[in-house]
């Protein structure tokens, strides 16, 4: 039976990726090797990083506009201090936006390196909503916010206009919506939601707010080794890399990002429509910041958990418990996963309510 | 054709390791999902770590030891920051011996922490042997070495006894010859030679020798963080980590580190015999340190290089040309390459004597 996976991450990734990815692990472009074998010096993946850095410019539309792209390793929570140590100034201080688990978790990362004033939080309400209206000090040395929240199924819909670096965690909505991104002074994304398998995180830094701490950065946490290096500083991911790239590729050809926008917008709508109908649902954050990447809801009567828990397994659904921090469900719709997917979870929602 | 990779790494793998993982990709453990698409908190992935982090203790014969064992993303360059984050107390300092571009970075990361006292260093000599009759300075927080030196192609045959934290860098040789490990207190190794792809890196530590630094840590950065998260502090490279557990149980089925180890000796010895023998050829390091796993070796006249070149690519052999750093070749002969492609190569070198 064909499965339909809502997991949270890492996550469905499109099925010529699967097949291509494990075609290289068997022989790669034909060289009668594996791509788990070859040197990350070889013509062969020297290509592959070329191409995923020029490729991730290219669908953030940001060529030719002062940006370096890596490829790391260490996950997004390795961003967390390295944003800090390369960007907050001796004696400095950094803002910070607090939406959830992982905003929250870069905030302590930060707090390690110096003054870290969080501009506002919504864990009184457990992160159901963004806050709004915030002012950011302005002599910070930036802002950093999480543009969507995987966990509590929130995403930021506007940025702040600051004069100070724009830095923005995306690991859970980057390549899923258009938008502005050479406001983003640094971007940083693991891999495993809309971009590939776990091991590999992206950052997209504009160079010109490099170099200007005071700070002494131990060289693999230095951004500016990295863009030397062209990415290639140590060993980098090669599986991971590869499998990313095939992933761009997919989206370059689906149409870009303006493309997968319109059919993540129809799967969001096709199921919010749905929790705010039927009877028997609820959503858990509120309306206005609902993400569409991860939508988070709950039954009213959990006394129908069982037999909803049956009937969607049975339909071939995994992945839709919700985090153990809001409950219920969470159905996370990143670009992989297919419209008809989303059809058949509201089916299985609608045959529930005929049910009971 | 069939390949004989003698690249440096990442390198040559177990065929078994390419089939398994190529057929996780397109449906792991009969789920009907691909390993690359399946959350890292599922049953099966954490059975995958469990078994992977308990099979390094076995192979190393640490069971019961105090040790434990943690699969990290960020590469063995990342530990040469780790190290003394987590070991160099605040004012304290550290003694490193210095046998290579690998370990010379080791000590660079360290001088951002503290003092670092080099014990004693090759590099005069272009890191040709490794140095011995060293002193290390009893009040130092810990001594760091590298155990194979894979540019080089030197190796650590025996290791100083001392009673401070004795920490080795061992990427390039871990899991090819029977040591005692347990004089070790802190092991870690890139997985891109003898254990698996790319992108995660392995990390053994003794669990008595942490929290005495005085120094806060991120928590990234926190060997101590990981070990209470049981190696999940955060999403792990799930793939490089899967093929990893995969080369451990072929190696496992093998008869472990001590039947390769005898495999390794042969490999060593027929080829290190052949250079000694051929007029065509000299070794590049000293004698009673050569590498077992990585065999560096020299034209004694330059003029034969493109006939010779020509010669062992006819022969299906790649990844051959030495390191810029000392020119020449290096035949890179980890755990799974097979003596038959070692066999290959010196009938190479041989029928290159014969043609000239």
């Amino acid at each position: 039976m064909k499965k339909h996976n809502y997991s949270a991450g890492p996550c469905i990734l499109p099925q010529e990726v699967f097949e291509k990815s494990a075609q290289a692990i068997l022989d790669f472009n034909n060289s009668g090797l594996s791509i788990l074998e070859i040197s990350h010096r070889s013509k062969d993946f020297v290509a592959v990083m070329e191409e995923a850095r020029a490729l991730v410019l290219e669908l953030l539309n940001l060529e030719g506009k002062g940006y370096e792209v890596l490829f790391l390793g260490g996950g997004a929570s390795l961003e967390f201090l390295m944003v800090p140590f390369n960007l907050m100034k001796v004696d400095g201080k950094a803002a910070y936006l607090d939406t959830g688990t992982w905003a929250s978790g870069a905030i302590k990362e930060a707090k390690h390196f110096g003054e870290t004033v969080v501009v506002a939080s919504s864990k009184p309400e457990n992160y159901n909503h963004i806050p709004k209206g915030f002012t950011i000090p302005s002599d910070a040395d930036y802002f950093h916010c999480t543009s969507n929240n995987t966990i509590f199924g929130t995403q930021m819909k506007s940025f702040p206009e600051v004069n100070i670096p724009l830095v923005c965690d995306m690991s859970s909505d980057i390549f899923s919506r258009v938008l502005d991104f050479s406001k983003f002074d640094l971007i940083y994304a693991g891999a495993q939601k809309n971009m590939g398998p776990a091991g590999a995180t992206l950052v997209v830094v504009k160079k010109e707010i490099l170099g200007k701490t005071g700070r002494t950065i131990p060289n693999m946490l230095d951004y500016q080794q990295h863009i030397d290096k062209e990415s290639m500083y140590n060993t980098p991911p090669v599986f991971p890399i590869y499998a990313s790239l095939l992933t761009l590729q997919w989206l370059k050809n689906l149409g870009g990002i303006a493309a997968i926008e319109k059919i993540n917008e129809a799967k969001a709508n096709l199921l919010y429509t749905e929790i705010d109908r039927n009877p028997l649902f609820k959503g858990a954050a509120v309306k206005e910041d609902r993400s569409n990447m991860n939508v988070t809801f709950l039954l009213n009567d959990e006394a129908h958990q069982e037999k909803f828990d049956a009937m969607w397994k049975a339909a071939g659904i995994s992945g839709l418990p919700g985090h153990r921090s809001v409950g219920g469900y969470r159905a996370s719709m990143y670009n992989a996963l297919p419209i008809e997917s989303v059809q058949v979870l509201v089916d299985v929602m609608q045959e529930l309510e005929n049910k009971i």
